[in-house]
């Protein structure tokens, strides 16, 4: 299936006075990279609300913390879909740290992420041609 | 006129590796503080803009960083009205540190708050309700 | 064993433009409440790193998001350890609203959260004194 | 003099309820343009830390506000040295929405980065090879 990979550079914004990463700013990370698979694919999110009334909202989510990033740090997301479902989306995806020639795994984080109405938040099928470009069949 | 003083503790997610609070997070406890504010005159910010379409967003602030906040600290922030308008109020902010019998100044912010449509962001009067408090004339 | 409730109110730092919290925050919500869970077992975090070189840090972590939490709300975090062990806390804690005299579970956290010496990050055992106040043999 | 534009794309993490891009985010995009500027001279700034004990604050800052940024709009940041003292730099920053040929002026931000050694924030000069790449007589 699909793979894609996003840079992420760390900022003071990013790090807490233990000096590193904070462990909630993993999972903005985790969130631009899916934002930006999206748009790899040719959806936006802004778009998607607009047009059909749907919006992505993360039901289950668990994260895996191996090594922390720090200040400075290049690192890169890696997203994979596990599953797609009629309403949900599961991605896997995978933190690491671009060193030289090394890269070093940092963070693991499993997503179960629904569709849902932008309105009531209630399931909504995923977009057909978001299905469509995940499966390759177009 | 108004004098309003409500208390921030300084958690890990307000650090940074700098080993102190993050220039912007400020902001969030003068916005805290400023809210808490008109809680105690009574004003809720979500039942206002149901009830009257209306929203408070900054349109202009000054702060000045007088000495670091760090880790498990306890702040008070201090919130007075510089100056009511038609359509704007205006905040003089100080964060202190309290330790033990000591207090010493952090933070110093002044921002010109514009009460605006909650659709258009448009300018919209103060709330005359609004108003009445700050000058007492109730 | 423990159960700790500690208030958290939203304000518009935690919110996003889909008008709920947004996924990260929680994160900071759970860590305020463990913060002050140790807090109020005797135990300033701070005062640890200084005294005994360690600090903690999440390893693992599991949350289920059930129902969103939007600006202004006022909610509960509980805490309660599920396991103490010699290098690591476990944590079971659940995010609820309070609405007048109704609770709505919002989302539920679990955490693996390690001990580890405040240089080097490796894996040091949790100070005897704190293991003593949440077994209750002091 | 110098003039550098780092260009920033608003996620759901940087917005807030209110539809936009929450007051305080701002200052983040700000300091990722100061960074980026740097490290665009040739510095970067774990390395200066290390290598001459400095880091830089800001000590006082002045935004303004003209029109709200909205969730997948993308932005660039345009960074100008208005002054470059002895012990701090001045910077005068610009975020504008790129939006097909046209560009909206959203906030204007001025800052005075002080540079301070970072054990005890007292003042020290400012690195003379950064001065040096500033006024170009390298």
């Amino acid at each position: 299936m699909n793979r894609f990979i996003w840079p992420v550079r760390i900022y003071y914004e990013d790090t807490d006075s233990g000096g590193v990463v904070y462990y909630a700013n993993y999972l903005k990370f985790l969130e631009r990279a899916r934002t930006e698979w999206l748009r790899s694919l040719g959806f936006e999110l802004d778009a998607l609300g607009r047009d059909t009334q749907v919006m992505f909202v993360v039901r289950k989510l668990t994260v895996d913390y191996h090594r922390p990033a720090r200040f400075n740090d290049l690192l890169h997301v890696r997203t994979t879909i596990a599953e797609a479902r009629h309403a949900s989306l599961h991605f896997m995806q995978t933190v690491v740290r671009i060193q030289e020639s090394e890269q070093q795994l940092l963070c693991t984080g499993h997503s179960k992420v629904a569709c849902v109405a932008t309105d009531s938040f209630k399931p909504r099928p995923v977009p057909r041609a978001i299905l469509a470009e995940i499966f390759g069949d177009n």
